[in-house]
């Protein structure tokens, strides 16, 4: 697995530089790379309590990108899931540490507390004030006598440095960071493991199989879990929540672990609101990418029991885009769709030989729906069989509220179904191709050049001709064809369908997005969709 | 590859109740599930131009986690990489459209143009102002007529929200964004294709190639490159944008495709910010994920010639935690290293048989990287052996300045070398070892006695005992029998190791983590490494 990076040994420098590059000015560091790797507040004079934490790399934006006003003063970093040395915490805290003291914040892996705490051994005999947490909110195995530190830091870095930077003591940033730290619970789910750039991907979590309660370093979890979607997925880590969740007001932080999309974690966010556990929860932090495990296609929840004071500490606004907020949970609002929406219906008629023509007619395209999605996928993504046999699993069901015994109103009601079940440019356009259908066959047309007038107008809203490799290619030859009869259109499309096979340049459509040589030799499927049709027909 | 969804039909429509959620009642949704996925701002009055957009869904947080105070007023959504409807269009429009009119913000793609072009003619016969403009950003494709809309739609969601906010009418709100749109270039390049949930993934692109000038609907890119590092990723992405750049001031988007880790985008920011076009670009928006293709491993750049007043437009606050604000690029800055970090330096000596003896037993720890990576691999993160290897090696590099000839001096002088270039835990425990041995070897004690003294004050600091599954196990019954010979010390060593496969309970460092199956039948790192140190030393 390639990664986005220059040297290995380079990754962790090479990031901070990046994000001190993004801040704008309001970050800095400290000389000493690559040993010492400190991000520090450039505006900081050491008049309030620092705050210092740090760890590991590879749980970005924790922890540098947290630096900033209200929140951290300075983060320490380490190597990928390593702690950083006792000299670079030591950097990091004789930097900013003035007379009202320092506090460090620590995640409670056995490198981290040693290296944080011999630093402020060391910096205690300079004389400095500096009182150390240690952040162990991984309920993931409870009968662990040191329990991890996951995403809940996220909370003690909020509350104490939105603390500090009001001007509070360090005796009472320590005790409220302590109090945070006592109420915080975390766990996290994930669908694969994170791979260490340099390292071989590590095959641990079979697919289709979640674990339960993993690390952030891609230690494996307490547990594997056939996955079966994301409703169960919040239900198994709510349900591990719920056990250490009083009945108080609750905040819960959702953690991206790095990646997963920003579509599925929206998912979550939604079985969250509809969980065991929702109830309780009255505030919401994310969903973000906040103290990530590399790429971890994951998410991890915590939850603290928050008092009035804690809250608005929490959502004090601060500068740093890394924090997503926090916000107090309303219920959804539902707007009633505007008027102006549903045009006029036509009265549903009966005529069974229409009716058993269009049902044909769909479950054709129904049954090509693998073979277009397959055509679909050379030059598409892949989606034109299941969007044209979704469309015709609708139009099935609405069969019986259409005008089946009035032409002219059929072709219309046709296009307006379609406009409204069928998403992408096919329905649009086949939208245009029966409503101008349905114009012409009123003003008197028969049906050829009424389909035909269709398609001209379709070809004047798309913009597609023919040649442009599109469904028009087998379209228009069979609908000149049809004069002869229903066996040569059939013919002229299959011939119109197979020539785009030969056509190297798409000029319309998703398929001109790519390279000549990806599109040779495939039959446009859209053009195949048409020559099934009629062929089909003609049989 | 499974995802974090319930239904793959219901995956829009959840997504949207997880945003809505997660906005804390500033978004509301229209009615009309799930054909119309409309979602619009709650505070909204219609006193000043809406600007609406949308499109395919898969591009999270585009375009729902835009809508908000300052960018969009409501956003349509179609189903993964699906344009919405007609109908779903006409309904956002009608939804928030006031005499102040509305700008349709849409991306060049066929469906999209089409269906927001036909919403717009039918919100036009209801007799609302209702303009529309088409991103075309992308400039992977320079022969294409009609080049795609990607990140760069952000610039004109950001410029034009906050100026229709500021009170601007419709005609001003649209010619600046035409002016915007002109101006921008977008080229994006991926190490490997997204996977549309529920369809099979597409293995385009091998393993260490990338693909540049790649659509966000998982299209295939223009070409494919060797894949060799962050800095020649860049290097290509700016030298497509370069010839699109006038030599004014730029504002650059840089946009994580969904997939990137937090790390790697940040090293993509330090080489952006060292790239061809870095003197052109004097603000950047990013990294973040803004216009995603699910959780694609890529990224993009978009780059705008910006005036000062669209400066100004872009760094208005916004309340939407997507947006990651607007920075203005500064010179970084390097603050000096604090005094008190740098500890007395015991004189060099020289003592060749003291130098040979060192130079051999990091050797031993050299050659032993991979099978003690391989061996904490079942346990961890799989990094002891490059740990102690870096460590050896760091510390031959280092051999010449150590005071080899003054043995109590050597102690002190190896352990701060360790504490200065050694992470994690295994770092800091070392160096109290021989701190503390050194201590005790200046106290008059004979050498065994000092590594037993180091021994336990190595103990008293960690917390691990003996029995814990820690290299103490192979190091405690090594120093008792050294007291007889070296012999016996080697063999006691390996019997310790050795015995360490036997322990099913890990009470210290991140092997404690797991649980027992995956810990029986594996001798613990450390203690391997303890164990053929004084089995190379006794052969």
């Amino acid at each position: 697995m390639t990664h986005f990076m220059n040297a290995k040994d380079d990754m962790v420098t090479d990031a901070i530089d990046g994000v001190i590059a993004a801040s704008g000015g309001t970050l800095a560091r400290l000389d000493g790379y690559p040993h010492i790797r400190v991000v520090v507040r450039s505006d900081w004079d050491r008049s309030k309590v620092a705050l210092v934490s740090g760890g590991g790399s590879g749980h970005e934006p924790a922890h540098a990108g947290f630096v900033g006003e209200g929140m951290l003063t300075a983060a320490v970093c380490g190597d990928i899931f390593a702690s950083p040395s006792v000299d670079a915490v030591l950097a990091g805290i004789l930097a900013v540490t003035g007379p009202a003291g320092c506090l460090l914040i620590v995640k409670n892996y056995t490198g981290d507390r040693l290296n944080f705490g011999l630093a402020a051994e060391r910096a205690r005999a300079f004389g400095h004030k500096v009182s150390m947490v240690v952040v162990d909110d991984d309920i993931a195995l409870p009968d662990l006598p040191q329990a991890r530190g996951v995403a809940g830091t996220l909370f003690v870095h909020k509350i104490a440095g939105a603390l500090a930077e009001q001007g509070a003591d360090l005796d009472t940033v320590t005790a409220t960071a302590e109090r945070v730290i006592q109420s915080t619970h975390s766990i996290g789910m994930s669908l694969d493991t994170c791979t260490v750039p340099g390292s071989p991907k590590e095959d641990r979590i079979p697919s289709g199989m979640a674990e339960l309660g993993l690390g952030i370093h891609g230690e494996a979890g307490v547990e594997q879990i056939i996955y079966e979607n994301a409703r169960q997925a919040i239900d198994a880590v709510a349900g591990k929540l719920e056990a250490e969740m009083p009945t108080g007001r609750h905040v819960a932080l959702l953690n991206n672990l790095g990646g997963t999309s920003e579509l599925e974690m929206s998912v979550l966010s939604a079985e969250l609101m509809k969980s065991r556990i929702s109830e309780r929860i009255a505030f919401l932090i994310g969903p973000s990418a906040m103290m990530t495990s590399l790429a971890m296609r994951g998410f991890s929840i915590s939850v603290l029991e928050v008092t009035e004071a804690e809250v608005a500490l929490l959502q004090v606004p601060c500068p740093m885009s890394a924090w997503p907020g926090c916000v107090q949970l309303a219920t959804q609002e539902i707007l009633p769709l505007p008027d102006g929406l549903a045009p006029i219906k036509a009265l549903p008629s009966a005529h069974d030989e229409t009716r058993a023509f269009l049902i044909d007619c769909c479950n054709i395209l129904i049954d090509a729906e693998d073979d277009l999605n397959a055509l679909d996928a050379k030059s598409g993504d892949g989606d034109t069989g299941s969007t044209l046999s979704a469309a015709a699993r609708a139009l099935i069901a609405a069969i019986d509220t259409l005008p089946l015994a009035d032409h002219t109103q059929l072709y219309r009601a046709i296009g307006q179904e379609l406009s409204q079940t069928m998403g992408g440019s096919s329905g649009v356009l086949l939208a245009i191709f029966f409503a101008a259908a349905g114009d012409a066959s009123a003003s008197g047309m028969p049906m050829r050049k009424a389909l035909m007038a269709g398609l001209e107008r379709m070809q004047e809203i798309g913009g597609a001709r023919p040649g442009d490799r599109t469904m028009i290619d087998a379209l228009m030859p069979a609908l000149t064809a049809l004069e002869d009869s229903l066996a040569a259109a059939a013919k002229a499309a299959r011939a119109g369908a197979d020539h785009t096979a030969t056509m190297t340049r798409a000029n319309a459509g998703r398929a001109s997005y790519i390279n000549a040589e990806q599109l040779q030799g495939h039959v446009d499927p859209g053009a195949e969709a048409v020559a099934r049709l009629f062929g089909h027909l003609s049989a």
